[in-house]
């Protein structure tokens, strides 16, 4: 393991000045403490701290997730996380991380220069700065819901989008559905692309319609509905799977403004079985995430990177909660109203293309 | 959590009669004694030796998978399951379990009269005893390279074959290679399969022959290479994949009998990386697999399980080991002397119609 003395001899500087450039000392040059950060990062330095069990961190790095509130989706992840950790001696520090938050510090140096020994990385998008960096970083990093492939100190959790879907699709098939549309949610997030692979291929597996009227990317919120619920109806979509239970809740909203109950003429699903989900009207029908499973796990799975596991990908076990949002399939004629220039642009060709051409 | 009383009741006999029943007690019958631990797997009852920091012990069952000497398979999956067991202060018992074994001994009442918290289970084949029992297993599992699909207590282990196969196909690909030949391991292996569904997967993508002549089951030995090589060489196929190492080594000696040489006539490619392969005439390029990172992770995994995290699959990093059995592709005319029908008994109709139809 490296040690401050690796470092100042690396840097040609005194082993003082490495330690002002690691702990926050104020009387150096940013770019020296940088060029020292760097230079720890690469030499493969543990910060003292993160070698003590007593002072031993973890940083619980949020973005893109509310978590504050018990019906939020992070509620239980944090939740889970604290608990494992705790049981394991680990202290925990839970960060919002924006993307102005990651612009100003470098992955790696962040989190050697406060001592933390690994990280748990939530809600990161494909477009941010620290996407490309997670590819290479040193520090051991568990990735909800993202990917990053071939690096040894990172892993991917998240629950099994491909078994989702067959529980999904296959549900709705036993129900007469075929016309079953997928409201996705946000593009440029791995987990979305994931999701909209699972439902092309199951909807191939079941030899239902593929169409770009069907299958589109939207945003993780219930505003998302009203862009793209009235264009499945025009399409004749008996059925709607959405990439959450929000997006859900907005899906209802709408059919109910356009004239059709749920589920008596047309079916709509979820995805995650936040708590507040039984409670909607009618209670949703959705997949459930085993979010304190997810938290407590991410724990369990940094402990075993830091001995040496060379982990890429942990899935975890979906459900399918049956409640009162489908059922029985009532056909319906497509209006003729839609334009699929309209909708195409919501798709993600280079997925599409693999189940169409 | 269920008690010796719970399960006396449930039978309407005594706490002593249960006890007796748990703990091997020779006075009571053995259909009364099967009738017990069942009903204490039914109603979730613990061993008081399983609750036990001091007694706790794991079980890991050992079937198709030599161990004993430093270059077998299994040798660093025991090392690495022990290490991290004794880290987090579990006992191990490493139990070989062949049919014979599993027909006497039902999975579940096995474990849990001995005591076991949970159990490793390596090397169990798709027509095993205990491969039903496993889909309804209460006892936590870890099973390497077979799953158990929707059961919580159960978690496939095992490393990444699609990106295995996609590190494999790629290089081949760099160095010109099209007739590409995959000899499997064994049929009636769910590992045996996810590698060929993944072979086929990657032939398509880069848009390469997929023909029944070149891609076929063997068993995972070296013998199986007498067999199969004959037929890939007919065929014209100027690489060969293999299941393992071992039967990498018997596809070299085939091709040399056959006059050619590897790598100039023809590439060969392992899987595994075992100890011994860098030794082979010519060294092999072979599939990493981290073994010792699949035996510590097993028990990370138990302890996860057992703080009621619900994984269905821990997939680990392959790593391609470049030696010098691979070099660019010298094209080969088939010689006409092959025949369909003979290869075609080796190949999964149901994997292999789903790329071909």
């Amino acid at each position: 393991m490296a040690t401050i003395k690796d470092i100042a001899e690396k840097l040609n500087i005194s082993a003082g000045t490495v330690s002002k450039g690691l702990n926050g000392g104020t009387d150096i040059s940013e770019a020296l403490r940088k060029q020292i950060l760097e230079t720890a990062v690469a030499l493969g330095y543990t910060p003292k701290k993160a070698r003590n069990p007593d002072t031993r961190s973890l940083a619980l790095l949020i973005e893109n997730m509310d978590y504050q509130n018990s019906n939020d989706f992070g509620y239980d992840i944090v939740l889970g996380f604290r608990q494992a950790a705790l049981r394991a001696g680990w202290n925990v520090d839970v960060i919002p991380v924006d993307e102005d938050f990651q612009s100003a510090h470098p992955y790696d140096s962040y989190l050697l220069s406060r001592g933390y020994s690994a990280a748990f990385l939530c809600g990161l998008a494909l477009n941010d700065p620290w996407e490309e960096q997670i590819r290479d970083t040193s520090v051991a990093t568990v990735l909800l819901d993202n990917n990053a492939a071939d690096n040894p100190h990172v892993c991917f959790i998240g629950t099994d989008s491909a078994r989702a879907m067959e529980l999904t699709i296959s549900h709705l098939v036993s129900l007469g559905h075929e016309k079953i549309a997928f409201l996705d949610g946000s593009a440029h997030s791995y987990i979305s692309d994931q999701r909209m692979y699972a439902y092309l291929s199951c909807m191939k597996k079941f030899q239902l319609p593929i169409h770009p009227n069907l299958a589109v990317y939207g945003y993780y919120v219930a505003d998302s509905a009203r862009y793209h619920v009235p264009g499945f109806l025009d399409f004749g979509a008996t059925a709607i799977v959405c990439g959450n239970d929000e997006i859900a809740g907005g899906v209802i909203e709408c059919c109910r403004a356009a004239g059709l109950s749920v589920p008596e003429d047309i079916s709509v699903i979820g995805f995650d079985d936040l708590p507040a989900s039984g409670d909607l009207l009618p209670p949703l029908t959705t997949i459930r995430q085993n979010r304190l499973s997810i938290g407590k796990c991410g724990v369990y799975l940094i402990d075993a990177m830091l001995d040496g596991c060379n982990m890429s990908s942990v899935h975890l076990q979906p459900k399918l909660i049956l409640r009162d949002s489908t059922a029985i399939a009532k056909p319906r004629l497509a209006s003729g109203r839609f334009d699929d220039r309209d909708s195409v642009r919501y798709i993600n060709p280079q997925l599409y293309e693999q189940f169409v051409l």
